[in-house]
């Protein structure tokens, strides 16, 4: 239980190439109020990879600094649009595509004059502790690239530009028509047991057989996809880009193949399809960042329906927001609807896709920063992180209400879809680990069998520290995994905890840690271990060892019931993994 | 039948001052592209009323005129300010708060710029045919004030401000609390058969005895207020002033009184209270034009309980508008429901108020500019024109869902609430009249009895001529009345046409003049006759004589069986009346 306390002050390492999960920003809006730049100094900078932006300069040199307190420095339109992309592949995550501040701070012109040029340049060179990336130390970008972007946000935003249906449909191709598609399916595949794996940083996604452990496939996808879902039949596979886009893979090809693709904005985290009785892989839903929508597709096609804008008012003081960005979406299975959570308002947006000419959807007052969340084991409810909030939310998507909101017991939870286990002592719960702590929650789902113990926190025990993304289970384990790849500790970012599901009814319960940065062979570089992913039969866990681009990375087998070391998969084309999707799992929700 | 077609000339005279409805706005969207200046000289012009700013200048001198191509006019604070309230006292009805364009052009500095300060300030002078008010030339604003508009336009937009829960609870007084109010009705008021009546530019509006035509009581209320509304129980009275100010009167307090206000933004129109069993009298609506959003309120106290944005995506482009404004509003009988009118997307709206908190809103996708509208006579159908796309859209808000949208048969549909009866030949219908021509509609109501007619306009008569509002029918009574007040002969415009409904079955019905204006014994001013109104009992219909603030005005009652002159209200308080609302009707949507 070493580092229980989370320091987060070497997060920026990984956050600062921005690793799966948008929980990370959350950690930010605990950053202290005014951090000194003489400060910054002092806090110990970790080397990362090398920005490597794909901009033309054409040459031109950037304009003279304008000093500590300029005016509105002139930047040349290459400085200026090479400056926006910077934005928004780094900064656009915690502080808002428009600036406005997200759960990171604002940076509009009237705050940024304020502290001047020097400050900006030396606080993007060095970073916070509270969770601002040390840009500049730890060599992601170049000196004159950190100056460039100090400059940039002396200026005025640039206007991000709308993406309505009339974008969408330009963007929109279908590689294979339907009728041309199979009608069964063609190759040997064991598809319920294929791991759709992110490889972030090359903008693909590997196709791993879970029997063989070998990679099948590499899929060209936008840029670091956030996650991959499976159509309600398991045959069609979704991907989601950072850069929004889609890709739509038919499974039953041979080989597999991206049959649609569609860019829906600027930037996007969710995709989704309609899994309800006599909608199966009918509809297809993602969530946008930017602008800030969600868009109803067809299935078979990703030919774009309904867009439909989240901008509104926050669920509390009920003031306007002009960003409030779409965080995870998943499809009910008691009604014909999707459940998306829309972060900056706190308002959970259950969308009826039945009759999309006269659309319903129910906006649900939750709470604000909603983010990452799952069914409990009925997959009525459904439980959502609000990260900077420190509470759950659940809702009940039989009745499409708010059920409650709980205070999750630790500092930001991100539970990633959660893990639902039979407690010894407290009957069927749903739990959560945390960002910003070393604790792992448990909540009572059973209002029926076991309602004193309903939609209350029923126990907290302390796992390796903070900085974990995910937890895991799986129906027929008898463990529970709790990563924790953001942790400031080498030994425990590079290491899983294991909890025996019968030892919660201990107080204290001990866990067992795998070290899986070392039994994956690796030797360099951080090893970072995250996110837990069963087989289809759940006697196998997967792991991705997560490295820089330039450096080695892996996935690690382990045996579900020994705990032991299964299958090292390594390949130069496995370039920084991170989620993996078991499409049995995943379809099914079967977390 | 003299002037049928309409000329849009001299339209400015009654525009120019907003009467009533926005409808006069949609008129607007068939102005030809670039009018020359030169050419606007050769239309008639009318003198107006003098514009009377009450905004103090502070002694401020407007800077010398910016030449024809200039840059950005700087204007002081003072003129800025001026500037802004002419704006959106005059020109954001029709140009939009953004000025972005809605049913007037679109006035953003890359535009006017193009045009120039000399061309900006001829065309504010001297108008257009297309609709463009002739500010200058009319005396409505100096000359000193048309210079400061043109500079004003050359300029950026000002920014409207939000307008939240915060900023409207500031603003929300209850003046007297539910627990001081009466049990009973405390008065002698034959309450069923009170009108309300807008005393336009007065800010004010008129409680008149139906019976006795006394004028009961002049109530304080909003600038220029749009609608009253009643309460299901017909206790409480609803007014909206354009300025967004929100009046609730108690009927049963002796005087009647307001018990409470609130302001819900800058601009309004709309305002409605819930009729379902179970809620009534429960909650009130208001719809906003800025911020483009509505509210919904504790009927009794006017206390706003949620903030709801209008802002998305247009209903056939699907692209973002940042200013849908929300026109009629009404409230269903079928289901605890709000059916909410947005103009600049299309959508309609249907907002169910059973639980605020899982607040279910289904958006129909109708057509652009939506504006007025009614239900058909079973209560069940709801029938709104899309004005600028010469459309009814129609709603079964039994099934919250759209039945159709069908052609009006003219050209700028304005209904009004429209009018029900039932047609010799084919049945049940509903009518419209319009603003661009002097068509008169009949669309078809009844799908059961009647299916052959549903939905279809049955026949089209021709009236007096273009520029009509508002027709009007009752149960009891065996006659059309069909208004004319924008209509630009002056004889059509001071007198109403009526039909009578069983001539309708006549392939080309006759229909009588009736001299309203004539009657009412005023000889000064334009005298336009607008809005039919009965009383309870369908007996007789009141007709509002119009003049400008500085003129007589008087409101003629009409005996229905005879459609001879019954009584003229005259009265020095009754500045300019426009919209009357019979208690009884209004809460029962007879109409």
């Amino acid at each position: 239980m070493r580092n229980r306390t989370f320091g987060l002050a070497s997060l920026s390492g990984i956050a600062a190439v921005g690793i799966i999960c948008f929980g990370v920003t959350a950690v930010q809006a605990q950053q202290p109020a005014t951090p000194k730049p003489a400060d910054l100094q002092k806090h110990k900078t970790t080397p990362g990879g090398q920005y490597s932006p794909s901009l033309d300069v054409l040459g031109e040199k950037p304009a003279e600094q304008p000093g500590t307190r300029p005016g509105d420095p002139q930047l040349t339109k290459a400085e200026f649009d090479r400056a926006s992309r910077i934005y928004f592949e780094r900064c656009a995550g915690c502080h808002g595509v428009l600036r406005k501040g997200a759960t990171g701070k604002p940076l509009t012109p009237d705050l940024t004059k304020k502290l001047g040029f020097e400050y900006l340049r030396d606080f993007i060179t060095y970073g916070s502790p509270g969770g601002m990336p040390n840009w500049g130390s730890s060599g992601e970008l170049q000196q004159v690239d950190v100056e460039l972007m100090a400059r940039y946000l002396l200026n005025e935003p640039a206007a991000p530009p709308e993406f309505g249906m009339k974008e969408m449909k330009e963007t929109w191709k279908v590689i294979v028509p339907v009728a041309q598609r199979p009608t069964r399916k063609m190759n040997k595949l064991d598809i319920d047991n294929l791991f759709a794996v992110t490889l972030r940083d090359a903008g693909e996604v590997a196709l791993i057989d879970g029997n063989t452990k070998k990679i099948e496939l590499i899929l060209k996808t936008g840029y670091a996809v956030h996650i991959s879902r499976m159509s309600a039949s398991g045959r069609y596979l979704y991907t989601v880009g950072r850069d929004a886009k889609l890709n739509l893979v038919d499974l039953w090809m041979d080989p597999p193949q991206t049959v649609a693709e569609l860019k829906v904005g600027t930037e996007a985290r969710s995709v989704e399809t309609s899994k309800f009785k006599g909608f199966e892989d009918k509809y297809a839903i993602a969530g946008l960042y930017w602008p800030p929508q969600f868009v109803l597709m067809d299935g078979a096609t990703l030919e774009p329906i309904k867009v439909v804008s989240t901008r509104g008012m926050t669920y509390d003081t009920q003031e306007y927001h002009p960003e409030p960005r779409v965080a995870s979406i998943l499809a009910s299975h008691y009604n014909p609807e999707f459940v998306v959570n829309v972060k900056e308002t706190g308002q959970i947006l259950v969308v009826n896709y039945k009759d999309l000419d006269n659309l319903k959807v129910t906006s649900i007052a939750a709470e604000r920063f909603l983010h990452d969340g799952g069914f409990d084991k009925s997959g009525r409810y459904f439980l959502v992180a609000a990260n900077a909030r420190h509470r759950i939310a659940i809702v009940d998507t039989k009745e499409s209400k708010l059920v409650g909101v709980v205070d999750s017991g630790g500092q930001t939870p991100h539970p990633g879809r959660g893990a639902n286990l039979t407690h010894p002592k407290f009957g069927p719960v749903w739990a959560t680990s945390h960002l910003g702590d070393e604790t792992i929650s448990f909540i009572g789902t059973d209002p029926e069998k076991n309602k004193q113990n309903a939609w209350k926190v029923v126990q907290k025990v302390e796992g390796q520290g903070g900085g974990s993304l995910f937890i895991k289970t799986h129906p027929k384990s008898e463990n529970l995994y709790v990563d924790t790849p953001l942790n400031p500790d080498a030994e425990i970012s590079a290491s899983v905890a294991v909890f025996k599901i019968k030892d919660l009814a201990n107080e204290k319960p001990a866990y067992k840690v795998l070290p899986i940065g070392q039994w994956s062979g690796i030797s360099e570089g951080a090893r970072r271990v995250v996110q837990g992913e069963f087989n289809k039969d759940g006697t196998e866990i997967w792991f991705s060892v997560w490295n820089n681009k330039a450096q080695d990375s892996a996935i690690v087998v382990v045996d579900d019931k020994t705990l032991q070391l299964k299958a090292v998969i390594k390949d130069r084309r496995l370039v920084t993994p991170t989620g993996k999707f078991n499409v049995y799992n995943t379809r099914n929700d079967v977390y």
